[in-house]
């Protein structure tokens, strides 16, 4: 298992982790496989969406906080309960295929940790598992 | 492939069934891998989330009966839609890391079956796959 | 790795793709383990959900064009922004077991590629990991 380390700058940040992935692939030398990312936070999420227009992420974060509002009657109260429902909608985790010793992506995809609750320091786990 | 049985007690309800994924690691002797979870309904979901306040289940169980209401216009006839759509959204399967022999989860992190039409008898599916 | 050809036909267009699958898979061999399908589009998804009855699929396109709407004060200029939303939301890939050499499916679940951008000619990436 390795670990990335994701430093996040505001309230909502999507962070571009596509080469430090790509960076721990060629570094196993692993040819053929998947890799499961896995973000162990309950206020964060991962997401693979286009990474050559960051008008994208920025629709995608804002149209979450109109769908879940930072308020809305939640009980919870530490004031992070939206962050905690758009954690479990984007989702903690991704499978992507290994092959040739590269990650397969689309042209457009890029592989975001999604920060709901920052600014903080942040981890994704990954592990590789060869065909 | 093993399979786990939760009963969920009303229309709403988010099991807790990390231990009863514990044990079945722990009956595997399986040290490292991968473990994949898999729900077999259309109107069941499986999430990842705080498990320490069950307020934010709570929150997260409501804000989605409001962004995906019980009734609005549709076309199924069943009346259960509304499970259906939070289903594709919250998603039917998980995977998790397994190292040293343990499940890898984040301090606050819980695994959750969400009943959306309950209350029935349900499965969740998992297989290990070793590293 | 496999790759699958699907056309969609319309701009929201849910494909049922379960049978392309299970012949993937009977032509593999394998008898045990995982598949992992992958979808290398933006703006476009898979799901599992209910086969037998088409209004499901009907209900979950009209809902989400409900909640995401395709104008929305979005900044991304290409008119699509509610199709990476929503591709975001519903996931880009999906693991299934293998048991037996078929894929282990609820009664009522079928797997569908999602198109929210439509209609173009896409693909589904798959690899199979024996047990």
């Amino acid at each position: 298992m390795q670990t990335l380390s994701v430093t996040t700058k505001s309230q909502f940040h999507c962070v571009n982790i596509t080469s430090q992935i790509q960076k721990v692939l060629k570094d196993s030398g692993v040819k053929n496989g998947l890799i499961t990312l896995f973000v162990p936070h309950t206020t964060a999420a991962i997401t693979i969406n286009e990474g050559a227009d960051p008008s994208v992420i920025h629709d995608i974060i804002s149209e979450l906080d109109k769908i879940i509002p930072l308020s809305n009657n939640y009980q919870h109260l530490e004031g992070n309960s939206a962050a905690h429902i758009k954690s479990s909608l984007v989702g903690c985790s991704e499978t992507i295929l290994i092959e040739n010793g590269t990650l397969v992506l689309g042209t457009w995809q890029a592989i975001f940790f999604c920060e709901f609750d920052g600014p903080r320091n942040r981890k994704v786990l990954l592990k590789i598992i060869e065909e």
